[in-house]
């Protein structure tokens, strides 16, 4: 991070501050970035861009360290990031959400708590940046992702980001070969539930699945980069809008009446 | 809808399955089609693409009536049509989600858990409609959005969608003239909480906001669509790659290392 001032960097997950995943971050980022933990007080995974609005918002600040301040919020991933933009006195230069314990790759990155974060501070004009690790496991070893995620915040924070674009950036489990641009692999999840009984033999279902891969022939998809041993790098837009698509529907501006 | 066979229209929403906005849009679409009513057993605000894994979902027949049967779930709008998708015997022809109560125009699309189910029965494959009526009183009155609902389940019925687009529907306030093929307004939520005390004069924040408007003489965006009387259809992608920043990233791949 050469010729320019030591940046501020807001950092945020899903899993909660307790998780392995947000220390790793901290831990590497703060050496060459003053640190915010402004995070989840319990796991949020799967949240998506959900937002808090029937019920009130609480922070607390946890611990101050040197160059860390940890603030914990009751809220979802995008609550602690609009909450930490309302309450800071000061607009971080970034912001990393994760290291999520666990792929958002692909179609994930719609139901990722981690990415609604990157995403949020998108919103906010700040350069934003999801860090996923491919690894479910209880020993997950976050270090190599700690260290991409320091020289994707050297690179961002020389080079900023497109308007209205953020990273989703997901890193493979074990020995890694580099790092790869990529598109989201097309595709689903299928088979989705695994379904038991409760104690009183009533059906419940259990959220689990299979991700359907639809083009695994693809060399520029985020699940064949990760496969084939490199972290995929997949820039993300927050304008969901089909451009191709609305001249196809213009007809329906004389055909639907609203009379 | 000529010369086809009466679709299954599954509908489901965020407000809850007690909402006058979804019960109005069965009581519209169940004249043109079957119906299948899954939707959460309480409100879902603002729950985006959220999905629930820690915890089992359950479900419940809750009505039948002539054209359409009502079941109950505990989970978010996506889960309602994930889980619909596994148990119900046979798949819809469309999803329609709403009608919100309430405005799900420009960046409103990312936190909305009505556009969340609708994107999510895009990535199973099934043409989707998100509702909204852009009005937030007790007294809104749902019944045009409900007629649009019906013309737009038709030609979509007719013409299905683009493969990974779906609908996002905002109808305004008021009288309507007419119907337009919009975009998703540039802008952002400022000014969002509303601090408070609890109690024991601790700190709480209550999610509010105004909405900035980047664009407001773009006269293709949806707020200005919406502003000038007319309903908004923008076509949402849940492709969210933002392909033309991959060149603009690619040295990275040298540049960035892992050893």
């Amino acid at each position: 991070m050469t010729n320019k001032k030591r940046p501020l960097i807001l950092i945020t997950n899903d899993d909660g501050f307790r998780a392995k995943g947000i220390r790793t971050l901290t831990a590497y980022l703060k050496d060459v970035a003053d640190i915010i933990v402004f995070a989840p007080d319990q796991p949020q995974s799967g949240m998506s861009s959900a937002i808090t609005s029937i019920n009130p918002l609480r922070y607390f600040l946890y611990k101050e360290e040197e160059n860390v301040k940890t603030y914990v919020c009751n809220g979802t991933p995008v609550d602690c990031v609009k909450l930490a933009m309302y309450v800071l006195p000061k607009k971080p230069d970034m912001i990393f959400s994760g290291i999520n314990h666990g792929s958002n790759a692909a179609v994930s990155v719609l139901y990722s708590g981690t990415m609604g974060a990157a995403i949020e501070g998108c919103i906010f004009g700040i350069p934003s940046v999801g860090m996923s690790l491919c690894d479910f496991g209880a020993e997950a070893d976050f270090s190599q992702s700690g260290m991409i995620a320091t020289e994707i915040a050297k690179k961002v924070w020389e080079e900023k980001l497109p308007k209205g674009v953020c990273l989703n950036v997901n890193v493979p489990k074990g020995e890694i070969k580099g790092l790869k641009i990529a598109t989201q692999t097309q595709g689903k999840w299928t088979n989705e539930y695994y379904a038991s009984k409760d104690a009183g033999q009533r059906d419940v279902f259990w959220l689990r699945g299979y991700f359907d891969n639809w083009e695994e022939q693809n060399k520029e998809s985020d699940e064949w980069v990760l496969t084939n041993g490199y972290a995929a790098v997949v820039p993300v837009k927050i304008d969901m809008t089909h451009y191709e698509t609305i001249e196809l529907l213009k007809h329906w501006e004389q055909e639907i009446t609203t009379d």
